[in-house]
């Protein structure tokens, strides 16, 4: 399946003749870019996907990863995208060249996501979550978590995960019972179980760092007692070392099949070790700059999902002969289904799903953007994505499924088989 | 898995309170039946369904039919299905009495379906198309396919099939290639290929009957040389012959797993025998009096699994625990999720979806039944039928998705995993 599943020139339209994103390169932060910088990102998004994970979708898809007495193995695809991935640098494009970033503008970040996503979305989930938590621990962590973490994350040397859903809880927050039980040396013991982790556990990095939502002892009830917690898979002073997190379930989603959502436990044994991130109690506040991001990014996910299945739908109805053109007569050859209204009407309103999708995402990231240029108007755009994030995150994801279904039914009754594309 | 997937009060009130079903039997061709006949079908079609397809719903969606060496084996819950529901009389039962049938109104039928394919569509394809098949026979077939075919198929001693698409021409039936040359003896050869064959192979009888959209040698080009066929898969006057009908590919379909979607060769060894049904060049008109009843089928389909979601998704809005009840204290105790507002609005669109989507396929099959009983006014019911088949058709499929969609959200993550229900 050597195709490419997203237009460049769209890209490039929404980027440059819409946005104006180059005026973003005035800015002090971004003085190091321009049209060329972005116009390579962009290019190496490609290329390793082209390279990578885009080969490795259909096998992966078909082949989900399972727990085989307690260890979850990914697919091999999934080992070379995340370390080619994080090589190019693409990982930490948008931190601090402290950080060893690029000082990417999310703007460009998000498209670069468009294009990795458009070849696998579920590949994506590793890198997606190895910047979001390396974020987190950038803006809220010590000196010594920034200096430990961060780097081994954005070079993809060790992966990580979110966790926030209990059994017991669901997407109620205010529920969650995971115990964090203070220690002497400032440390924490934790203890609870976590549902639908992605990317929870695997065998690509020889630790996973997972941020988790727990309640110190005595802490308040509800939303305002609830800490974030740093916990490492394996103990990071000793990797050989189990931290006693243990993962007792997978789940078989029905979509991005390749990313294991994981059953985790915390402590079964009285001994996994949790660092306190940011303030105590202020959990939720601080895992929620992450979860806005996560937020843009599922929309995002639902618009890249739309144009796969656009682009392959549309090369579907080119070389495809069936039927005879309406306005011909009907003893002539059949022609190829796009040359069919009803067809055309369906590729279309995909079309359009994938270029008026994108143009709105973009201009989300864009106003995050906005708040670093324009720092007097900040409350203005914090107010616009307060307003947009949910409406973005919920407008991608179902366009996303439309275009999925319209692709489905351009394609017919091999729409309907899993043997497709 | 034993919970029933419709309610029976909402059937009743349709048949008995809107429709007054047992009007009909005023009518001579109805005159044994009444409420308790009616009740009797319908408390059998639940029997079977709960005694046999209902417990292989899950294992036998998890495990798709696979083609070895040419041969396809079904699960072996089908195999009790097939036989309990033909013995228990479903199959023949709107057939006259002189095949053996009840001679009961097809909206009686209608809504026995409906609890049937409740428990398992797929199951239901197989049986379904032997009274589709055979309803074909009895009114186009001679008096030798009639007392051959009909009462083997009424019975599932065989079982069949209906051959129409084929690779080149997918849904543009005026397209098809297949063959029939005729011989001396009054058979014709047959020799072509067709795709996506609902039930096209399996291993629960010792014969299928194939009813074949194919061309007679010279016959004019487009729908008007279509002809219908008779193609057993093997020999009719020594089973253990071939037919010459091969199953060379399999279909892996999204949905409705348990039945196998097959690509099948008609005489690939030039040794395919084909019985004329009906007449010549008059095949598509004749298949599309079974495809009515298809469509119809497809409509009922997307009901019933629309029921199905509703009926799983109420009982875990009832039993999951989760989130405080809005008007209350919020340190009240959490609640089951039926009370909250949200999961309401999403139950109850499943319900009306469910209870309006019945109401208007059994209005649809109503009509067929007052063809029967008001011959005078049959061009009247023929041309509603006509406007309303397709509407039934698409609106119940579509809203099945919707109702299906609607209930894995009030699972919330579960329901967008394979491993619920």
């Amino acid at each position: 399946m050597k195709m490419q599943l997203y237009t460049r020139k769209n890209i490039d339209f929404i980027l440059h003749d819409v946005l104006e994103v180059e005026e973003l390169c005035k800015n002090d932060y971004f003085k190091n870019h321009s049209k060329e910088t972005f116009d390579l990102v962009l290019d190496m998004a490609d290329e390793v996907s082209k390279k990578t994970s885009l080969p490795a979708f259909v096998d992966s898809d078909r082949n989900q990863p399972a727990l085989t007495d307690g260890h979850v193995k990914v697919h091999s695809g999934l080992h070379a995208f995340t370390k080619a991935y994080a090589d190019a640098g693409m990982i930490a494009s948008t931190f601090d060249e402290s950080f060893g970033g690029q000082q990417l503008p999310k703007t460009i970040y998000a498209a670069t996501e468009y294009v990795g996503m458009s070849a696998h979305n579920s590949f994506m989930m590793f890198t997606d979550l190895a910047n979001g938590c390396s974020n987190l621990i950038a803006t809220f962590g010590n000196q010594e978590q920034k200096e430990l973490y961060v780097p081994k994350l954005l070079s993809a040397e060790w992966l990580s995960s979110m966790c926030l859903t209990e059994p017991q809880a669901g997407s109620s927050l205010s529920e969650i019972t995971t115990k964090a039980s203070p220690q002497t040396n400032g440390t924490f013991k934790i203890s609870g179980q976590k549902v639908f982790i992605s990317a929870g556990d695997h065998d690509i990095t020889p630790n996973i760092v997972h941020l988790v939502l727990a309640r110190i002892e005595g802490a308040p009830a509800g939303v305002k007692g609830i800490s974030l917690f740093i916990v490492p898979k394996n103990r990071v002073e000793d990797l050989s070392q189990s931290n006693d997190v243990t993962s007792i379930g997978i789940f078989h989603k029905m979509g991005q099949k390749a990313t294991p959502a994981m059953h985790l436990a915390f402590g079964a044994n009285d001994n996994c070790v949790g660092y306190l991130l940011g303030k105590a109690n202020q959990g939720l506040t601080q895992m929620f700059k992450m979860m806005n991001g996560a937020r843009l990014g599922v929309g995002m996910t639902g618009i890249a999902c739309a144009s796969a299945a656009y682009h392959h739908s549309l090369k579907y109805a080119k070389e495809r002969i069936q039927g005879k053109r309406l306005d011909l007569n009907q003893k002539a050859a059949s022609v190829t289904i796009v040359e069919h209204p009803d067809v055309r009407r369906m590729l279309l309103r995909q079309k359009a799903i994938v270029e008026g999708g994108l143009a709105f995402m973009l201009q989300c990231y864009f106003y995050i953007d906005q708040i670093r240029v324009n720092p007097v108007k900040k409350s203005y755009y914090d107010t616009l994505l307060e307003l947009l994030t949910p409406v973005a995150k919920t407008f991608g994801a179902e366009m996303g499924i439309v275009s999925v279904n319209q692709g489905l039914q351009v394609l017919g009754g091999y729409g309907y088989t899993e043997d497709f594309p």
